[in-house]
């Protein structure tokens, strides 16, 4: 018996990276915003002007392991704190696992059908553009 | 308006892992067989004793390679050869693009809905097992 | 005395990618299409509903390549073959040299300022693709 | 003289892999599990449905390190905390050592014969289905 999933769509990455530029412009931060499907597998990113080339990566990655994970990079990073129960887990999966905020699942009901990460700024501005961005799902 | 996908589940990966490991055994060649699902993630792998070890990444990156391309390995290997018009495209995605024998889609219709990698023996040996574990599906 | 660059905007990018998309849905090839600026990092991405996830990598590395040689990547292609001066090249900055059509650098006068990298059909398909959206440039 | 080695067969690792299945059926956590050899090398490999995508490379990486040093990941992620012994060996082997618990030996007397690993749930959920995996060996 096959599994049957649902995936954002390039229509709905769109729209939720226009919402996260549209934070990001209000708030001042040029970023960089990805789009994962429900494989994991990126559907769309952009680079605002001016947004950190180092960020591109990171973008793309945090959204990879909010997928990965079913979770935010911000509370799977508490997780990574030295002591915590995931201490080590950003060396795993080639270096894709990131630990800080930016990086949301996108959810419909309980179930997570592909994720969005942010990167350019503070932890706090890549949440906040996160956040928007998310929300327009 | 999100997608639809359909997906082998870790059952099916099992039914054809078995039907693989079957043939294997029938013809006398100890194979790796790795299944991946619509994402192109590991669902299942066994290492048949006495198979190499250089074929357990072989096998699940056939296996990847026939998701992300929707090809059988052997296909993407006649494109790939010098003159022809993928040819480079083994030294993409990290090194993960198997151009030999033996990866071959799972499909619904006209859906991939997964794939399976046979790596232990020779490209016809590999083939074989391949598509008696696909066939299982 | 400093160096001065122009580089593709992200609404270059866009516009680029819009007319790629334009193309590959009239030809009936879900692509994905990548845009590079002048320092060869990824400044916007898409990957089309039903397109290739191994393509991912391959147009955002088709985009860098072109823009990283100054050259075309089926034009690269040929100089990659085997007895032929580039032979191996594909190999180097760790996998990320794709030697088959579909990479297009981007021109002002006679400066690269970015590049764009098409993945999803044919190689002459790619190259359709990418012509179309280069000529949005 | 040469060694001699004994090693956990694929017959040993669907058995140590059917009760880490059984475990984490009855604590309502689908996980991936994998089982490697006396060289380290992977054996099988199952992604139970629902488990996440990132866990396929962590399970089988502390399976892998769980062998590769003799010792469990929570035990080598108590030598790995800062200002601990092996502080930074998770950066060794490529990005293969996992410092978090869920990877456990096999032992057959005082000799380790090939190892389990464990990623789905949290550390004390991964370390109860690992524990239950190998007890069946």
């Amino acid at each position: 018996m096959t599994l049957k999933y649902e995936s954002v769509s390039l229509e709905d990455a769109r729209r939720i990276i226009a919402a996260g530029e549209a934070k990001a412009g209000e708030i001042g931060q040029p970023s960089n915003i990805a789009v994962v499907d429900v494989g994991g597998n990126l559907v769309a990113h952009v680079r605002m002007d001016g947004a950190w080339i180092g960020s591109v990566d990171i973008s793309i990655n945090k959204a990879f392991t909010s997928r990965a994970f079913d979770i935010t990079t911000a509370d799977l990073g508490v997780n990574a704190c030295p002591g915590a129960q995931f201490f080590g887990i950003n060396v795993s999966n080639g270096g894709r696992v990131m630990i800080f905020a930016g990086g949301v699942p996108l959810r419909l009901g309980d179930r997570v059908v592909g994720a969005v990460g942010v990167s350019g700024g503070s932890g706090e501005q890549d949440q906040t553009v996160a956040d928007a961005a998310s929300a327009a799902f």
